[in-house]
């Protein structure tokens, strides 16, 4: 027998029973924007590759320039100069200097470069320096940089623009990533049609499929819809079963009846052990969920109402996705007033829609009630507010902490 | 004769020259995702198309269940059963109940729907009606949730999974979005060579166009590399000319040198009027910074260093990309305490790169100084401040206003 679990315990359940899985695939760095890193990167060469000059100047030991200023020039024995590319066959001597271009090696012995506007020639075999600089000046060191043999990007990072600006310096033009978490969406429900048929009668559009698509995208998985499948325990058995074969995680969407919630238990516990590990979580509108592991693939049934679905995918389903793939997706939260009172609610835990607006520089958050089963709440809500189990309900103008659905918020 | 501008003065320049490109193309919904709607979304239909009961229950007129209660039941007169996807052919007169699946459409007169239970038969033709019901309670009226002829979805809306939902509903399998902005990137410099190449002297690899190539995909433009092109102004000339044909932005980057940079002015008057609109602007690092407008299209010149070209990209850039696609990106910023001084810069605004760390709950931004040209500023800084021009520095354990490179910060 199963109870329904807290929204912890099945938090917990979920994090005990799906493991990271480890597919690894090679991309080119074009396409490795926003992808995961399966190994860490390691810096093949130090870089810059020998102690480099910033700028076009004098490389000279700093300490040769102490005391020099415009009014007291240090004049020092000009050397041979350095050419770009080349590398200085001569170490250079105390009280020497040589021309250096930017980008350019410093030879043996200098510790710094002062830049041209502080220097002047007069043909006269010197270059007289104007000002005093420190060892280490308009100099980057060998490997100052990136350090050969040092990690400089970690596995499990997901890789962003600047990310691929180091791996394109180290002339790293593949990199081994985790593959896309493979994710398919089943939608079930004898009164679920096609989105161009004409409903007819109870009939609703397959609005939630859609929606948990573009969700299980933005979490960055290679998602797709499989298709209705009529209500029927052995259709439903086929479309698992070959969406398992092919898939890491399958979406059961669709309708919310009793009877093909019980259709979908006995189902999944036929699919492979262990079966349901969540049967209902004490959340409204958690009730219907279902959670299983069969095959070693992971299966999650969801509400029938497209903002529940919503919520529930947004929560549980996003927790499955971290675990099996170990990325964590930050939600951004708002503290904001509640404009409103909310009643209690009885020994469950309640995720309430929540409108925002910003009045006077405060965030008021209205409780979308009385919605539950409209579509249009997808959309008129920002984000959601848990209120707890234990909770008897909050009061108007309670500062409360809100989830955003959209960033751009 | 070209003054360098203000951040202030760059932005209204970029936003009185750049208007939104209004190129628009039919998705589908699986491909909709993230797009901007070009249109209007207008209910084709009300939803639901009538008003339907959300319970199993009986249809009533809401004011006779008034007084109502579990002790002493109300009895309504049973008449003919509602059908799932029948319309019902009679209207409900006082006192009269009809039985009514969830989803199934109200009788004329009906008003309420009472859940099965708190309702009971006992085969006399009559249901006993236990609880008093408010009109309203468990319809969904006609048009409640989305109205036939009002905007659903306005024109310049960034479509999310939830939208998409919405279009679901409505059976509207394909949209009108502007089209991806197409962004080409022009590597130019001698020293520039491809990320496959072994560096010798001065020569680094492509490392910039990698880092806007991500930037700009993450801004939504459909961008690419087009190539590394020796420092020539006949070959930037013939580049640009052909890159501009095919995209509406065109960046330039790569080296900055002096001489590259009098080449990229020439060339940029030479492709149209007006040619260079922005000459450099009055910020660290934003000097070498070049936007011009040529038939019809936008230019960015970038700077040569990683670190700078990032940021100057992530400010001008995205703010040409805004206005050629009514886009507006949001930044985040959060509130850190400054580690050290940042000692006064003369004349000119200053962006500085900042590492930031948490400590006992509170962010320190620590600023990243006299990596100038390193590649790794680009993976350690996780943000950046802005010094005011007529600032004289800031001082350590000032407040300050970082924006984050990274949204999982």
């Amino acid at each position: 027998m199963f109870n329904v679990k807290t929204i912890q315990e099945t938090l917990e359940i979920i994090q005990n029973e799906f493991k990271p899985i480890r597919t690894v695939e090679r991309v080119s760095l074009d396409q490795s924007y926003g992808r995961v890193l399966a190994t860490d990167i390691v810096a093949n060469q130090d870089i810059p590759p020998f102690h480099r000059s910033s700028v076009d100047g004098y490389a000279v030991r700093a300490r040769d320039t102490f005391g020099a200023s415009e009014s007291m020039p240090v004049p020092l024995a000009l050397v041979e100069e350095i050419r770009m590319g080349v590398r200085p066959e001569f170490s250079l001597s105390a009280n020497q200097a040589s021309y250096i271009p930017t980008g350019g090696q410093l030879p043996e012995g200098a510790d710094a470069v002062v830049m041209i506007e502080y220097a002047e020639e007069f043909n006269d075999g010197f270059v007289y320096i104007q000002k005093s600089i420190a060892p280490g000046n308009n100099v980057i060191y060998q490997g100052d940089d990136l350090k050969q043999g040092k990690i400089v990007l970690s596995k499990n990072t997901t890789i962003n623009a600047q990310d691929v600006g180091i791996l394109a310096a180290l002339g790293i033009g593949e990199v081994d990533v985790y593959a896309r978490l493979r994710v398919a969406i089943v939608s079930t429900g004898d009164e679920i049609v096609a989105i161009d048929a004409i409903p007819v009668g109870a009939q609703v559009r397959d609005v939630n499929a859609y929606v948990i698509l573009g969700e299980a995208r933005r979490l960055g998985c290679d998602a797709h819809r499989v298709g209705i499948v009529k209500d029927d325990a052995d259709l439903i058995y086929a479309t698992l079963h070959q969406a398992m074969k092919e898939n890491d995680l399958v979406i059961l969407s669709g309708g919310s009846s009793v009877g093909m919630k019980d259709n979908s238990v006995e189902v999944l516990n036929r699919l492979g052990e262990p079966g349901v590990v969540i049967h209902g979580i004490a959340v409204k509108p958690g009730k219907p969920t279902l959670i299983a592991k069969a095959q070693g693939k992971a299966i999650l049934g969801l509400p029938g109402h497209p903002a529940s679905a919503f919520v529930i995918f947004r929560i549980f389903g996003k927790a499955m996705i971290e675990a099996l793939t170990e990325n964590k997706f930050k939600e951004i939260h708002i503290t904001a007033r509640l404009s409103t009172n909310i009643p209690s609610n009885h020994g469950r835990a309640e995720y309430i829609p929540i409108r925002l607006e910003k009045k006077e520089g405060e965030w008021i958050a209205h409780p979308l009630f009385g919605k539950s089963g409209m579509i249009s709440l997808l959309s008129l809500a920002d984000g959601y507010l848990c209120i707890e189990r234990e909770s008897e309900g909050y009061d108007r103008d309670r500062q409360v902490d809100v989830v955003l659905y959209r960033s751009e918020d």
